[in-house]
C-alpha cells in the first residue's frame, strides 16, 4: 500500500488533478479512504476466495456456467460502493473518480484475487460503451441495472475462424424493420460470459450487417442482451445461447464462455453509435481493457512478490558463504533471505512489479489529462497514452511472468506444490500476454501504429518527457550516473527507430516489422528505466528535504531497486539494439524456407 | 527422429564408441533398431498416457499412492527390453549400452511423456548406486528384482527443514548389533516413491550415523526397503510408512511422495559402501540424474515445438503485411506459419531444443569416453563432463521454458486452454528448474567449483575443443563469420571469469559468487553457440561434400538456425558481461538491507 501511495501522491502527485473542474469535488484524503476501504474489502472478502476459485473452476454443466458464488457477492457489492460506474459522469449515474484512482483500486482488488474483479470490471467497460456512444434510449434501457451490478456486460470480439484478426468476423446483423438488428454467429474466449449471479448479460457484440465492405471497416458495434426486455420491463430469452466453457490452465474462477447468437433465428441486438463503425468504439473499451490487463499482470506479480519475500524472511536453509569460500555447518541455518541470489530474485520482483504499477499509474494518468486536462495539452496527453498503452499492457504481462517465475524459483520445490500460491500466481498470469491482443499484436501495434503515428509527434513528445525526468535526476550528484545511463539509452533507442524506419521508407514493410517483437522489449525496457528514475529522483528529493512520508529505508530502498534495474535489467536494451540493428533478415518467409521445410 | 539421429551419427559418430572394447558388440545398425523400437513403444504405449495421467494426477488415499496404471506397464516393459540396466556390466546383468545411446533413447520417451520414464529411470539410477558401491551381498539381494522392474528404486535427499542444503539432514542411523542400521527420519519429494504397481521399494536413503561429524562428511548412504528380505526370501513390512503425496502444479502423473521411516522404530537400512562417504556416492546418481533432468527439459521443450509447429502450419488467421504496409482483406487468410513473428518463435524453439539435444548427447558421449575412453584421455573427459553437466541440466530447463512459452503464444488464447497440449508442457517443464539442485546450486556449482577445478584445467579444456570447432567452421567461407563470432564470444566469457576470479583472489569469496545465475546465463549461451557451430559445420560438410542422408533442405535448415542463435541468442552475451563486470555490488545482505526493511 505504501508503495502505491508513494506512486500517487509522491511521483505522480494525483491531487493536483482536484484542481480540474470535473475533478473539484475530491481530494487527497477522500482518495485515500477509498484505497483503505478498498484494501479493506479486498482482506476481507476478495483474498479468501482466491484459492477457491481455482480448486472450484468456473465448469459448464447442463447448459449453465457454474462459478464461485464470490461472484455474485462482488457484483453487489460493487454495485452497491458505486465502482462499476465510478468514472463516469455524474449525470450517467458515476462517480467521475480520475481514472488513476480508479486503476489503483483496480491494482488492490486485482492484486487479491486477479480471477474476480473482471466480472464487474467487465461490466464497467462494456456499459461505458453505451454511454459514450449508445443512443439514449439504449442507455436508459441498459445502464442503471450494469452500475448497480444487478446485470453483467461482456465484450465479444473473437470468433473460433478469426481470433486475432478480426477483419475475418462473420457474425451477422440482418436489419429488422422496428430498426433492431436479427443477429446470428458464434463468439468464443468470452471471459464473464455467463453465471447464475446476473440477472442479465449485455452482450456487446461485434457484428457485421449484410452487405457491409470486408475487413475492419464493415464491423458494427451491437448491444445483444442474454434477455429482451419486454414493453412491461419483464425480461424474455434472447436466443442467445452458452455452448460451453473453456477450461484454462489458470484464471479458472474467470470463466470463458462459448456464446451462440441466434441458433434459433430469435437473437436480436441494437447497433452502438454508427453502421461500420464498430471496431473504432470497440478500441476505446479496449485501451482502457490493455491497461487493465496490464494491471492484472503487474497486481498478480505484486501479490507473488509479497509470498516470496515472507517465505524468504521465514524460512531457514543453508549458510552464508563465508568470503574464505567455506561454510560453517556448526553455525545454524540463515533465512534464505541472506544468500545474494535470492536477494537478487526478490529485487527483480521488485524492479519489475513497483516499475510497471509506477508506469500504468502514469498512463492512467495521462487519461485523465487527456480528457479533461487543459484544452491545449489534451492532445500531448493522449499520444502519450496511445503511444505508452501497448507497453503499459505488455511489459507487466511479460516480465511480470519472468518475475513471478523467481518467486516460485525463491520457494524451491515448495513453489511448484499447490500448498502455496507461487504456482497459481505462475499459471494466472500466463494469460495476460494473450488477453485483449496478443504480445505480437501490441508490437505491431507499438512500431507499425503508434511509434510513427503523426509522423513520430507522440515519439518526440516522450522523449521531451524523459528529457524532463533526466534534467530533474541531474539536480542530484548521486543520480547523475544513472541519469546519463538513461540518456544514452534513450539515445540508442531513436537510433534504433531510424534504423528500423529506413525498412520502412525502402519499401521493406514486412521487414520492418518483423522484429517489432524485439523492438517491443527494447522500448520497454527503456520506458521502465525511466519510470525508475523518475521514483529514485522522487525518493532522493523526499529524503533530502527532509520532507518524508515514510521511513529513510522505505526511500533508499526505492533508490537501491533503481540501481537494481540500472545494472541488471537496463543493459540488455544493448543485446535487443544488437538484433535489430543485424544486417540478416531470417523471419521473412522467403528468407526461411528451409526451417520448416 | 531425423534431428536426434544427424547429432547422433553425423556430429558426435558415435559409431565410433564400437572400436571400444565395451561396445565391441554394436554397431551403428544396433543402435537404430533401438532408437526406432523405443520410438515406436512411445508411439504405442508412452504418449497416449500423456494427458490422462495430468488429468488423473498421482495422489495419496487411506495410507496409499494412486498412479496411472501405465507406470505398471513400463516397470514391466522396461524390465523386460533391458533397459532399467541398459547401461550396466553385463556381469551386472546390463547391455553395456553407451550412455549416449541411453541418453537418445530417454529423450525419445521423455519426449513422448515426460511424468512416465522417471518411474524405471530412478529405478536404473538406485540399482546403479548399489552395483558401483554396495557389497556384493547387497547386489545379490535388490538389483537382480530392480532390473527386471519388479521392484522400483528411488533416492531420498531432502528432509523438510533442509532442502538444498544437505549439511542438515537429520535422518538418523543406529547400528544393530547385526551390521545393519536402525534408520528414523523422513524424506520430502521423493518421486516414484511408492504406488502398488512395485512388489518392492529399495530407498536410497541419506541418513547420518550416530555420532557422525556434522555437515556433508558425516553423510551416509542406506539401502532402506520398503520390505525387508526374510531368510526363505520372502518380505515383511520395514516400518517404511508413505504419508503423503505432494501436489504438483506440472508432471502430475509422476508421484512425489513423503515418507516416514522408523516411525514405530522398525526401519532397518543397510550401508553402501563406507560411512560417511555417502554424499561421494549419491553423486554418482546425481550427476547422470542432471543429465536426466536437463534431457526431460529438452524433450518436453522438443514436443511442445512439434505440437507448435503442427499448429503454425494449419491454423489459417490474418494476412502477411504488403511491402505497402497494407493488408489485402479480400485475400484468403494465410497459414500463422507465414507471419515473421510466428516464425521467429518457431526458430527460437529449434534453436533452443535442438542445440540443447547437442549439448546432452555430447555430454553423454563424454561420460563413455571418460568411462571407457583411451586411458590417457579419460581425465580430460571426466573434466568436460563435470563442468558441463550444471550447463547441461540448467540451460534445458531454464531455455526450454522460453522455448514452451514462444509454443504456448503461437496458438494464442487456445495455447492457454486444456483441450490443447501446450499449457501442460508449460506447467511440467518448470519442475527443471528445481529437480536435483535448483538452477541457483547449479550456478554456484559451475562457477564456484567447476570452472576453477583443477586450477581450471576443465575450463582450458573446453576451450581447446571451442578451437577445434572454431578451426572445423573456418573451413568454409559462410561459416566463417560464425566462427569469429564464437571465438570473439569465448574470449568474453574467459575476460569475464578473469575478472570475476579477481573478487575470489581479493578474499571477497562471496561477492565472486553473487551473480553466478547471471554467469551461467552467460556460459551457457556461449556452450550452446558451440553447438550450433558444431551442427552447422556438420551440415555443411554434408552439402559440400555430397555425403547427404537426409534431404538438402534439412541442411540447410540447420545452418539457418544456427545463424538465429547467433542473430537472436548470442548478442546476450554483451548484456551478461556488462551485469557480470559492474561495478556496484547490489545483493550482498549488507549491502541491501535497506531493500527489505
Amino acid at each position: 500500500m505504501d508503495d502505491l501511495r508513494f506512486v500517487l501522491h509522491d511521483m505522480l502527485q494525483v491531487e493536483d488533478l482536484c484542481a480540474l473542474d470535473r475533478y473539484k469535488d475530491y481530494d487527497k484524503a477522500n482518495f485515500d479512504i477509498l484505497l483503505d476501504s478498498t484494501k479493506d474489502y479486498a482482506d476481507k472478502v476478495i483474498y479468501p476466495s482466491f484459492k477457491e476459485m481455482d480448486e472450484q473452476p468456473a465448469r459448464y454443466e447442463d447448459g449453465k456456467i457454474i462459478v464461485h458464488p464470490v461472484v455474485g457477492e462482488m457484483m453487489k457489492s460493487a454495485g452497491e460502493n458505486g465502482s462499476i460506474g465510478a468514472f463516469f459522469d455524474y449525470e450517467d449515474g458515476g462517480m467521475q473518480l480520475p481514472h488513476v484512482v480508479y486503476s489503483a483500486l483496480s491494482h488492490i482488488t486485482q492484486s487479491a484475487n486477479n480471477s474476480l474483479p473482471g466480472y464487474p470490471g467487465l461490466t464497467t467497460g462494456a456499459a461505458h460503451l453505451i454511454v459514450s456512444f449508445g443512443s439514449q434510449e439504449l442507455k436508459d434501457k441498459y445502464v442503471p441495472n450494469m452500475l448497480t451490478g444487478k446485470w453483467a456486460g461482456t465484450m465479444c470480439l473473437t470468433e473460433p475462424q478469426a481470433g486475432s484478426s478480426l477483419s475475418d468476423i462473420t457474425t451477422s446483423a440482418t436489419p429488422n424493420e422496428d430498426g433492431s438488428y436479427q443477429v446470428k454467429g458464434q463468439k468464443i474466449f468470452i471471459s464473464g460470459g455467463d453465471h447464475e449471479y446476473s440477472d442479465n448479460f449485455v452482450h456487446l457484440v461485434l457484428t457485421r450487417i449484410d452487405g457491409a465492405p470486408a475487413g475492419t471497416k464493415g464491423i458494427s458495434l451491437m448491444v445483444v442482451p442474454k434477455f429482451r426486455i419486454k414493453e412491461d420491463g419483464s425480461l424474455e430469452p434472447n436466443d442467445v445461447i452458452t455452448a460451453g466453457d473453456f477450461q484454462k490452465m489458470g484464471q479458472r474462477g474467470y470463466c470463458t464462455t462459448h456464446l451462440v447468437f441466434g441458433e434459433n433465428d430469435g437473437c436480436q441486438g441494437w447497433l452502438v453509435g454508427e453502421a461500420n463503425r464498430g471496431l473504432k468504439y470497440m478500441f476505446q473499451m479496449m485501451n482502457g481493457a490493455r491497461i487493465d490487463v496490464g494491471l492484472m499482470g503487474a497486481s498478480t506479480a505484486t501479490a507473488a512478490y509479497h509470498a516470496s519475500l515472507q517465505y524468504a524472511k521465514e524460512r531457514p536453509q543453508g549458510r552464508r558463504i563465508q568470503n574464505s569460500g567455506a561454510k560453517d555447518v556448526e553455525q545454524e541455518q540463515a533465512t534464505i533471505i541472506n544468500h545474494p541470489d535470492v536477494r537478487r530474485m526478490l529485487l527483480l520482483q521488485r524492479a519489475v512489479t513497483e516499475g510497471s504499477i509506477a508506469l500504468l499509474m502514469q498512463a492512467s494518468m495521462y487519461h485523465d489529462m487527456a480528457l479533461y486536462g487543459p484544452e491545449e495539452e489534451r492532445t500531448r496527453y493522449h499520444n502519450l497514452l496511445e503511444l505508452l498503452t501497448p507497453i503499459a499492457k505488455t511489459y507487466p504481462a511479460e516480465m511480470g511472468r519472468t518475475s513471478i517465475n523467481n518467486g516460485l524459483q525463491i520457494l524451491g520445490g515448495y513453489g511448484f506444490c499447490t500448498d502455496f500460491p507461487l504456482e497459481q500466481y505462475y499459471r494466472d498470469i500466463r494469460i495476460m500476454s494473450l488477453y485483449e491482443g496478443t504480445t505480437g499484436i501490441q508490437s505491431l501495434d507499438l512500431l507499425g501504429r503508434k511509434v510513427v503515428m503523426k509522423n513520430g509527434e507522440a515519439m518526440r513528445q516522450l522523449v521531451a518527457e524523459f528529457k524532463e525526468s533526466i534534467s530533474a535526476a541531474s539536480n542530484y550528484d548521486d543520480l547523475k550516473p544513472y541519469a546519463a545511463q538513461f540518456k544514452a539509452a534513450s539515445k540508442e533507442l531513436q537510433a534504433t527507430i531510424m534504423h528500423l524506419l529506413n525498412y520502412a521508407m525502402q519499401g521493406q514493410y514486412e521487414r520492418f516489422i518483423a522484429d517489432a517483437n524485439i523492438f517491443m522489449e527494447h522500448m520497454s525496457t527503456v520506458v521502465l528505466a525511466w519510470q525508475w528514475l523518475q521514483l529514485a529522483t522522487t525518493a532522493k528529493t523526499a529524503l533530502v528535504t527532509g520532507n518524508k512520508t515514510y521511513s529513510t529505508e522505505f526511500y533508499e530502498g526505492k533508490i537501491h531497486t533503481m540501481r537494481y534495474f540500472y545494472k541488471y535489467e537496463l543493459p540488455k536494451t544493448a543485446a535487443f539494439k544488437t538484433i535489430l540493428m543485424h544486417e540478416e533478415s531470417l523471419t521473412i518467409p522467403e528468407e526461411s524456407k528451409v526451417a520448416f521445410a
